[in-house]
């Protein structure tokens, strides 16, 4: 069946009630207009989920809407920001009402849950891609970067790591146990972790998601903050369904695995030593220290204290990327 | 030749020194970080742009990198928004350094031209495709908005109408004459009419800019305003290039032309009578007054007097579009 253009999103955006105070016209003028709090700085982050590329070609309508929002919403965990509006550009192929209707019920559950308003966007003929902008606030001054990262700083994660990555190799394989299931989910429907990333604004130093992988992204806030990191792989947070699917799949080299694995978004942050006891007032998710900032540029990795080398790949789309290539 | 992501457009906007006071962080994060001013209103449009939908396959990618701007601060203008930050998810079949190059040119040529600096975006690899999203300013209130016709406002429209459309009839054609040209410049390279629509500000009543085509988008504020419009079709600006190629073009209708040919990005705006002598103080661009703001919904078209029934087409990407069906 075929609809009309941005009015669809419309339609079935009309399942969300939610109407923020702060959004002075939505959707259906050239643009919208927002008003952003006193004393907050705007956050935004941008990213575009392409069919084949980003999710597999099989994958549901649903968990694209969800997924398009999430790996959004966890950029704003990331910079310690409260989530507000989201943008949504949208190119498809053709206007199949039963797709789209399932594609917003996926988007618009996480949103509601987080209490963001989608804005505005565009709606395009064309092969199957997802661009989502959120927006959100933080106190002027507060963000979690990149570049703040300090010798001696404990550095953790938080969640299970190698779930999504795992759950690609397993694609081809229709098994339904529960380990498949839950792993093909983390995949799926990553969990953005915006409270987290609100009480880390206060206990952490620096912050990123990890989505091109561990090694990929701890160096990215090692080579901002001008410093290196030594990682325990032993200390790894591993699932249970990992743990138990990892031993018989073909995966040559299984410790490389959870470090490099992209798609997890889950947080990695560093702490000074004596903030630690901060996080304990965090237990919406488990945090694990893997590691230390070390002043000597680099990642080092250590199983049982001796030095380890991993296999690493896929941080690029334009070279390798796990979803295309694994 | 292969490069990486989005550090290849990081690497050829150094070419663009903007480097606003209000961008607190700019790309390189999770997120930017940003600072709105005290009482202005952020304006937020989004703008996807698909290879063979928004414009021929054959197009240069420096056009392709200004359409892609213009497009969004075409709408910065309708709402009478000062344009600021712009974000940028591109996707690519190959990642070509002398194609992003020359997308790179094109795109900062505008933003710089504009005051825009670039705050961040996403690259992925896929079929060609560009989506911008703008912010800009507007003092809260002050927006131009769809729903303010009255009736009783003439009708107003910048710039000539029907030039982009007529160059989509002229893309076979491999003649290089001075008015195919100049058509197929006000195609690839559309004119925000940003400076208009900061002045309109304080003359206009309601404002869209003319993307899919007058009668489209005229019909968008009346509906949005609760009103109906008469128009001068005898009126309609035309250049002289349309005036002269449309006699040799293939058109069966060239009244309807102008009237429903879209990619113009001139504005259309309602202005109340006893304000039309502030329009005086717009000089940077033509503006013509094409008909009237009525009571009964709907559009009327007349010639000479004479009630007119243009033949509609291609408002909808999902029905018919310009671009691909013409």
């Amino acid at each position: 069946m075929v609809l009309s253009e941005f009015e669809l999103i419309r339609l079935f955006s009309s399942e969300s009630s939610l109407s923020r105070s702060d959004v002075v016209l939505g959707i259906g003028d050239d643009a919208a207009l927002l008003s952003v709090p006193g004393g907050m700085e705007l956050v935004v982050s941008m990213d575009t989920l392409v069919d084949g590329v980003h999710f597999p070609e099989s994958t549901d309508p649903f968990s694209i809407g969800v997924k398009s929002l999430a790996v959004n919403l966890s950029d704003m965990a990331a910079m310690g920001a409260e989530p507000a509006w989201a943008t949504l550009s949208l190119t498809l192929p053709e206007a199949d009402s039963e797709w789209m209707q399932e594609f917003c019920r996926g988007l618009f559950s996480l949103a509601n849950y987080f209490g963001v308003q989608l804005i505005g966007g565009d709606t395009t003929r064309g092969p199957l891609s997802v661009t989502v902008q959120m927006h959100g606030f933080v106190p002027a001054g507060q963000a979690l970067r990149r570049n703040a990262a300090r010798v001696g700083d404990l550095v953790y994660v938080t969640g299970t790591l190698g779930d999504a990555g795992l759950a690609l190799r397993l694609l081809g394989n229709e098994q339904n146990d529960k380990d498949r299931n839950y792993l093909i989910d983390r995949l799926a429907r990553p969990s953005p972790r915006i409270a987290t990333g609100l009480m880390l604004r206060s206990a952490a130093n620096a912050a990123i998601d990890i989505s091109d992988g561990l090694l990929a992204d701890l160096q990215h806030i090692c080579q901002a903050s001008g410093v290196g990191a030594a990682i325990n792989v032993d200390a790894l947070p591993l699932s249970t369904a990992f743990k138990s699917v990892i031993t018989v799949c073909d995966v040559i080299e299984p410790f490389s695995f959870p470090l490099s694995a992209g798609d997890d978004y889950e947080l990695c942050f560093t702490v000074s030593p004596e903030n630690v006891p901060k996080l304990n007032q965090i237990d919406d998710v488990a945090m694990t220290c893997i590691g230390k900032i070390e002043d000597e540029p680099g990642l080092r990795c250590f199983i049982k204290g001796e030095k380890f080398m991993p296999n690493k790949k896929g941080f690029d789309h334009f070279s390798e990327r796990a979803c295309s290539d694994d």
